[in-house]
């Protein structure tokens, strides 16, 4: 048994004087965003109606969110031990997922008008704006989150409350995960076919009625729906690691490590953050993107190297030993390692995106097919790592190892997240900037910013795929753990049907939300024909468009089509659990694990692929703009939106969910067939 | 423990006697065949052709597959007890199986021609001619599997060396289903890509370099292939139904139930063969096909209410009790229902295809899309029935329950599989026609022969499908019975990383087949193409393409490309045991069945669908032949050629073969490290 050589007291310091620090720094960014111009009164109003778009659906979202959440509140209250501790914290959690969601949405559809007003005057002020937005987010889903476990446990005193919490975050992220993915698909669905078919308008022109809906959607998909998702990973994997690391370590001070690591890894990510200075000021450019480039990388990789030294003197002065870094270590490692995969299935510049930009001259089967065929080879290196990681985690510290190495993976999250929101936001003021008609070279600021958020992008993802398998992995030990299982053998019956229904999971859920993005794009599309022919002047550009019923129809759609697969991740699990028992469960967490982290992984890997063969072809390889395999790489990139930004993040939600459901109702459940 | 009622030598009659009853049917099938009329010289050159090519395709193939048997069976003489008897069932196997492929492609590529001279003459002969030749198919291969696995387990007084037999069958099974799905689908593909990018030639045009390739992939992908992977199935379920019984019952005599209720399969099997005689001999194609349907269910339901009365008797006679019984029914019963869910989710006659036809006048991203997402609800139906019909078998008799529900799945395969081949010999037939410049009725009595198989092909899919997830589970069983684990807990770390990479194996497997076929494709693009270029007066008619290349081509690309797949599903499990243990492989069946099954049944279901949408579209709705949508269909119909044809079957024998390597190599596995 390792002694813990730190204090509580002192502890609390270091978790909350970080936690704080974060908000703060958080404070620092809006307030440099906020000197910005707003802009002219055209791109005021393009922002006003982006901005009104996003808060009606975030209400509108919200308002189911509330609903199912007094409901799950009421059940905790009466039904999971400890009552009513377990329905406060699960409260409590929802509303801190919420609010960071909330405060990064607010600040991004503040930050678009900006970056583009900004990028008029200057590339790199442009930049700084947009890097700015995506700290807000960043720091707010950090901050708030480690606060709000390292409250839960600490002032209830009761560790199991942090699995509540996490809980509480989950539902946030399942419906603004699967709700937003579901809103931005329809509506940049429905546009670009509209545009394909009405064949004449470009992308983002404001007499396309889904313009503003797709606007819209980067900020309630993109940036909202990444957010709250983090947000539950990150939550998530410090909840795991505290209850086995108590298990592990048996001393209420087990919770301390965890918390400790994850607030350290806060003040590396504001190091990191601040590093981030593109140095290139001149108008060129791809020395611009590249210095860009050059500069984001730097600040991660220092975050990271910052991460890995101090956390090595920590974890040896805290515990005694290295066995808790190396699993740490390997952790960071694997998300690496999967970013650095997930850049090479994906990337324009490496054999298999451009394999299928070759092979879309043979048209679009060609393309499809390649894309499949590589997405299905991409999730090897992932599954490898993932299963090596654990292996030697598990070697180091047992199953908290695999808390600890779930936990390296998010623990610089701040500056990654930072990266990744940084993207969608580029995005926005490159369409605001063709929306308001402001010169062509403002656009191409903007999608230079954006094409610097691009590659950072797929280390995000790579991030974000590994921790969700890894997280599930520990919140499938934290399962046995709560429910008391020794033996859950692949022998029993039940536990081999449970991992088939488990497994089975994952198919219907993608299945739901492609099929809802399909139907949505379809309404999208008819309405916009519809506005064409019925408002006059529209096409000659004299009359407006109404662009709130596309956002509206997008919205209901969204709202309808979230409703089956959420509660079937939450039905499923407990219909099994009051039926065929716990260890039926057992075998639906694996089943659940397996098909969802690899249909997740093939599924982000060919929506990206395609994406940027399109761009590839476009960059005049292989026949260059509207060339056969051109026309062929667009219907690759419209089934990958689907792919990519709706079912195959929703499904890293997914596989944690429920493992939390099972490990919140696990005392409950009881086999009523016994083989 | 239940008593035998029936001596061995009895048994040996009632197994034997229906075995060589199969094999004189044959016998009179094929002189029924025989002594119809070749045709006119036009006709027996592209029979000529087509035989030819086939025969080099599976001469070159047998070679491969015999370098591939001598390396086992030396390894399985030196290595695997009991010695040299686990080779010399292996050899056996490998042969019996490789004979009744053999058979089958001899007599398919000599009933083809017929079939057309015989439509010529008179629908109702051609319908005769194909079905006798889909009957020499079925009842070889049930006949030489039962009469080989008997042999084997009655000769060598060894029950285990059944399941050495069946691992012989799996090796023929693989390279045939793999090696001739990629075939049949480079030469479809690549004739189909040719077809449309010259965007003149017709399906089945003389004119096209692919099309004999075309119609030998028929005979070596469609015929030989699935009537060995259907071989294997039967073969392996048998196999696995009597290592259980000897388990469950504890005596030789455990051996007999499976092998007799087998034979009595066969002898109902032949009942309902003779039972299909349509009535309508008129003109009259909508009445005719109605009345063959009509007339071939009625000959599968007949032998299935046989089945069902003989058994029971049967069984109650034998074993004094019912519980074997319901075993074998709910096998039956769950045969039945995932035919009906694939008729549901594939038939154009249903809503799920008429939806993606109806998507499609959005263009090929919304086929894909909706096909993509109705195969994956698809998968529902099948898990569902799977996992209540093991929970059921297993209730009534345990592990061996679900052995003989594996068996129930399969036990009619006579009837069930001379109906598939039935399929491909009239599609041959037709292609012929055309080729052949025949008159154009005599093509179209040919398709509406093929018509008719369509709807029962979906039947025999979803028993191949059920029966592949059964029988995997039955042999998972069998891997803990021979490998003598105990508990493979689900908690341990080897079995959850065995679990991740079994997952894995599966989507990897499939990726190498569909991207084997997309690159086999594009070859034989590029030949076709050149021929036209090359070769003077090829479009004008005037001169014959040089068909033997692209034979040459596609075979050259399906024997390469089937190495990799091949190597992975024996090596995986082997070097999995090797290091991380027994407990570790447990976990890589199970994960290779939970995504196996589901890959399998979507991409089927996703092919099926895609290709039924196409045929909707083309019968006059959604804007019929050459709308956009019928456009769009054609990309759907082309993305699914390869997931229906080659990538889905492949996985069903891949699931079944991991868990043999795992048996007969069980007794060597040790864990390197231990956790």
């Amino acid at each position: 048994m390792v002694q813990f050589r730190m204090d509580v007291s002192t502890a609390r310091w270091l978790i909350f004087g970080p936690g704080v620090a974060g908000l703060c720094f958080v404070a620092f960014l809006v307030h440099r965003i906020m000197k910005n111009d707003e802009g002219s009164e055209s791109v005021r109003e393009i922002v006003g109606a982006i901005r009104s778009g996003a808060r009606v659906f975030l209400h509108r979202e919200y308002r189911i969110l509330a609903i199912f959440t007094v409901v799950m509140v009421i059940v905790l209250v009466l039904l999971v031990e400890p009552r009513p501790w377990s329905g406060i914290a699960y409260l409590f959690g929802t509303v801190m997922s919420a609010l960071a969601g909330f405060l990064g949405m607010a600040i991004a559809t503040r930050a678009n008008g900006r970056t583009t007003v900004a990028a008029e005057r200057n590339w790199h002020e442009g930049l700084q704006v947009a890097f700015s937005a995506g700290g807000v987010m960043g720091f707010s889903v950090v901050s708030l989150g480690l606060i709000g476990v390292a409250l839960t446990v600490i002032v209830t005193g009761d560790h199991y409350l942090a699995l509540s919490f996490a809980f509480g975050s989950s539902a946030v992220a399942l419906f603004l995960r699967v709700g937003g993915g579901i809103f931005t698909k329809c509506a940049d669905v429905g546009a670009d076919l509209v545009g394909k078919v009405e064949n004449s308008i470009p992308e983002d022109d404001p007499r396309n009625a889904a313009v503003i809906a797709d606007n819209v959607g980067d900020n309630v998909g993109d940036i909202a729906g990444m957010g709250s998702d983090l947000y539950e990973s990150y939550v998530s994997s410090i909840a795991a690691a505290i209850v086995l690391g108590v298990a592990a370590y048996g001393t209420r001070e087990g919770v301390l490590l965890p918390l400790v690591l994850a607030a350290v890894g806060i003040l590396v990510s504001i190091v990191g953050a601040l590093l981030v200075r593109p140095t290139h000021r001149e108008d060129d450019f791809e020395k611009q993107v590249e210095g860009a480039q050059r500069s984001m990388n730097f600040g991660v990789y220092a975050a990271n190297v910052l991460m890995i030294v101090v956390s090595f003197f920590l974890i040896r002065w805290m515990t005694g030993g290295l066995a808790v870094f190396w699993a740490l270590l390997v952790g960071m490692l694997a998300g690496v390692g999967i970013s650095a995969a997930t850049e090479y299935y994906t990337s324009a510049a490496y054999k298999p995106t451009q394999e299928i930009a070759r092979a879309s001259t043979g048209g679009p089967a060609l393309t499809i097919m390649q894309g499949f065929s590589l997405s299905m080879v991409s999730i090897v290196a992932p599954v490898v790592i993932v299963s090596a990681a654990s292996l030697v985690a598990y070697a180091a510290t047992g199953l908290f190892g695999i808390g600890m190495a779930a936990l390296g993976l998010l623990v610089n999250l701040g500056v990654t997240l930072s990266m990744d929101c940084y993207g969608p936001i580029s995005d926005n003021a490159a369409g605001i900037a063709e929306m308001a008609g402001l010169d062509h070279r403002v656009r191409e600021r903007c999608e230079a910013l954006d094409a610097v958020g691009n590659t950072t992008a797929a280390l995000g993802k790579g991030f974000s795929i590994g921790s969700a398998a890894l997280a599930s992995l520990a919140w499938i030990a934290t399962y046995f753990e709560t429910a008391g299982i020794e033996v859950a053998n692949l022998m029993y019956i039940e536990v081999l049907v449970g991992t088939l229904l488990g497994g089975m999971l994952p198919f219907l859920f993608s299945a739901l939300a492609i099929g809802g993005v399909g139907r949505g794009a379809a309404d999208v599309v008819t309405e916009v024909r519809r506005q064409f022919k019925e408002i006059p002047g529209l096409m000659a550009g004299s009359a407006r468009p109404d662009y709130e019923r596309c956002v509206d129809i997008a919205t209901k759609r969204a709202l309808r089509e979230m409703i089956i697969p959420g509660l079937l991740v939450i039905v499923v699990p407990l219909a099994l659990g009051y039926t065929l028992g716990p260890k039926a469960v057992a075998g639906l967490l694996v089943g659940a694990l397996i098909t969802g982290f690899m249909l997740a992984t093939m599924m982000s890997n060919a929506g990206g692929a395609w994406d940027n063969a399109k761009k590839f072809v476009e960059s005049g390889e292989v026949g260059g703009k509207n060339s056969e395999a051109h026309k062929a790489t667009i219907v690759g990139d419209t089934v990958g939106d689907p792919f990519k930004d709706t079912a195959g993040p929703s499904l890293n939600i997914l596989v944690k969910l429920v493992g939390k459901v099972a490990v919140i109702f696990a005392a409950g459940f009881t086999a009523l067939i016994v083989f």
